[in-house]
């Protein structure tokens, strides 16, 4: 979208913010900069929220140097945004305030690689193909897969998780250890490299998911795992989001240790069929894939698919050939794209939430009237084992009533993830798209202890400010 | 321990604990008491810490009345212990300033099972077993176990794991969702049913293992997984506990799915001998557990023989039979008993760290040698998927030198791990007896970050005062 200045500045706020930029342009040279292109890049959001740039954006290259930078702002009392590769989905990297947004494209190295102990210790900016790719030769990678290539630093502030956390977890639990830099300018490390510890409180897991409110990431200690001897993947259609999801329920109780298990509903099929050029039938769709020995995929295999023929599903047509397995899951991994080709021109808003798997069915199908009954299109995909879904809806920005039966729309979802024992979001996280559902999911009690928490750690309230609570 | 009365308190604290007790009494009749023996019974530690009893016990019955007893402390700053089964480790149930400990023996209730989502909302005083027991007909578990039939909600506090955490993670990992009471009197819910969320700041996370410090846990909402279709248990001798270890990082590299994996040294074996009739080698051995189909704890248990062996380790017997199952890991819980009798009598003291796998057999053999020159008796057993290992000191209480040297050793002891990157304890938690190894542990900025939590959290500092942190 079109910058939009930030609505409520002063002018001692913008005065604060050159000054900040005249300190940071003398020490940090062109790794410091200011055209408006490069600010509006990085206040880039992959939604309708309005992009909001920062004043300027700064390169670091060492966590001293990102101490240094928040040291400053900190001085003149001049918001901090990080910054990884723009791919969240909530205005994350949004600067409604302004400020200085820190990219961590510079700060990319794998700093170790701990094969006998399954761990890495990496800086924020690289990504997750990256990573995996420096990982591969050592038989090692890391599972976390949003769909993004995001940056390692981004998928920890936003607990992202994606298709393999019905086996993996997400970042929460892939996350051993940060260093981060607090509001004050200083560094904490949140633990070690032991895989388990009651040390205390858990500061690995509150940095995880606070969307660079409470500190700044500059390293990461990650758990790994080993690259599986076996993999199988395969596609299964079923009569109904119901049989499909029941499917999952059974698949998951019976201890099949499934490692992605994903619905397609008819409508997103007839886009991956479209798009992906598959020949799949137009119905609710399951992607599963095992990991394990030979000897185990082919079991989990073959239970997986006796499990779908009682739900009325089937036939579970399944490959352990890489090509076969990448040309399936690239359609996955495509599913955005070729929803967003059902309706060219439009913008793509992607929004999830997460609930019990018991009530995911019911979830789904609700959601999926009141898109219609709302005319709107709005194709599913879901990471099923965990109860997570989202909804890509095709909008007209110019169509104002359209917009308006999509912010309606949304709104139902949320509140209907949370009336379910659910959450406003599995993955995305809150940003500035979904504050307005915070209060209604944790309650006042909840809210007012994030808000506490957020105050003790950045009573200046400079750390990337206007997210999750609102400004 | 004989109790001590609490050392510092003033006639106003006195006073202000005597009007709690009256309320309390007005409203609790009965379920307050305040007989020595009881106090006492509260205030018991496992360890050589001295017995500090709290001046009252009450049995709340409900959220509500929790909410009613700690509002009465706030108005009088009198302190609040929560209590489970008093087998926490560190002096954690202790009442270092005296103050009302609320026993749970009376929320005890399973509130619902979900089956479909694999979860079930407790009341935090029901024990593991018990739990247990009244899943097992659902064919569904709880997997984490201490050893101790301790209370879910004392295993939440301390983030207790045990010897199924290679497996099946931690509290941290299988805690879905708590509701506690906070300093104010206020009931916070930290999350809803869904199986991740990304909204907002992890007060799940934040709770457990916060050791009663932040809240008191009035219910809750629990992981749960199926009771596996096949279990294969089996001991395997190794030439040293290098090689025990080699194997267990191996097996976890190849992806072998171990639920346990226990490692006896040769001390731990012999006791073991004695005290369960076992005839096992008095060799360093590993005590492993597979979890899965028929077929597949064939395969696993094939594999790990194969390890083993590659090792110089072996031969691997293992069985599947339920009685041979039990009776071998009822020997692996009976340790610390077993290890008490190698020297009746005297004080059994049981301290744990946690380092990375890599690092494992070094600190052990260390801490052996450690041992062994300080002339202290302490056999080890040891979580070692995990790289977490426990040492029990046996101590002859009243023979000061040898407790200075205890004292030295178990400084060395976690020193020594951090040293390694671990962590002063991996599953004990910090309570009375590990405050001063946290500074060295996570350095002052954390320390000062976890100090900032409290405070904005209990700023009168009632919520068992004097563990974690120094009073």
């Amino acid at each position: 979208m079109a910058p939009v200045e930030a609505p409520q500045r002063s002018t001692q706020e913008r005065n604060a913010a050159a000054a900040v930029i005249a300190a940071l342009a003398a020490r940090y040279g062109n790794r410091l900069v200011t055209s408006q292109a490069v600010r509006e890049q990085h206040g880039h959001t992959t939604t309708w929220i309005d992009n909001q740039p920062p004043d300027a954006v700064v390169f670091p290259q060492a966590t001293e140097e990102v101490q240094d930078i928040v040291r400053l702002c900190a001085k003149h009392r001049v918001p901090v945004v990080a910054f990884g590769t723009g791919t969240s989905l909530e205005g994350q990297v949004n600067a409604p305030r302004g400020g200085i947004c820190l990219d961590f494209r510079d700060m990319n190295r794998v700093l170790a690689v701990h094969a006998e102990d399954l761990d890495c210790v990496i800086e924020p900016g690289i990504t997750r193909k990256a990573l995996n790719e420096h990982l591969r030769d050592r038989g090692l990678f890391f599972p976390i897969d949003p769909g993004a290539d995001a940056s390692l630093g981004g998928m920890a502030a936003t607990r992202a998780s994606g298709t393999n956390a019905v086996r993996y977890g997400t970042m929460k639990d892939n996350v051993l250890a940060l260093k981060a830099v607090l509001a004050s300018g200083e560094v904490i490390t949140t633990a070690h490299r032991a895989k388990k510890s009651s040390s205390g409180y858990d500061l690995t897991r509150l940095i995880v998911g606070s969307e660079g409110t409470l500190g700044v990431i500059t390293e990461l200690t990650l758990r790994l795992s080993g690259i599986p001897e076996a993999i199988a993947s395969g596609v299964c259609p079923f009569p109904s989001v119901e049989a499909a999801c029941n499917a999952t329920i059974l698949t998951i109780q019976s201890g099949i240790p499934v490692a992605r298990i994903e619905l397609l509903d008819a409508l997103q099929v007839r886009a991956s069929n479209l798009y992906s050029k598959l020949t799949l039938p137009e119905v609710p769709m399951l992607f599963v894939e095992f990991h394990g020995t030979e000897a185990s995929v082919a079991e989990q295999s073959q239970r997986f698919g006796e499990i779908a023929q009682e739900l009325g599903g089937g036939p579970f047509d399944w490959a352990t050939r890489a090509e076969d397995r990448s040309r399936l899951w690239q359609a996955r991994h495509d599913a955005y794209w070729a929803a967003q080709r059902l309706r060219p021109g439009v913008q793509a808003l992607s929004s999830d939430v997460c609930v019990p798997i018991s009530r995911l069915a019911e979830c789904v199908t609700e959601s999926q009237r009141d898109a219609a009954a709302s005319r709107l299109l709005a194709p599913v995909v879901g990471h099923v084992g965990d109860g997570n879904f989202h909804m890509l809806l095709l909008i007209d920005r110019n169509d104002a009533d359209e917009v308006g039966r999509a912010e309606e729309f949304l709104a139902r979802l949320a509140e209907r993830a949370v009336a379910m024992d659910g959450t406003c979001t599995g993955e995305h996280g809150i940003g500035q798209g979904k504050m307005k559902y915070l209060l209604g999911e944790h309650g006042a009690v909840a809210l007012e202890t994030m808000r506490a928490i957020k105050h003790a750690l950045d009573p200046l309230d400079i750390m990337n400010p206007g997210k999750i609570f609102s400004l």
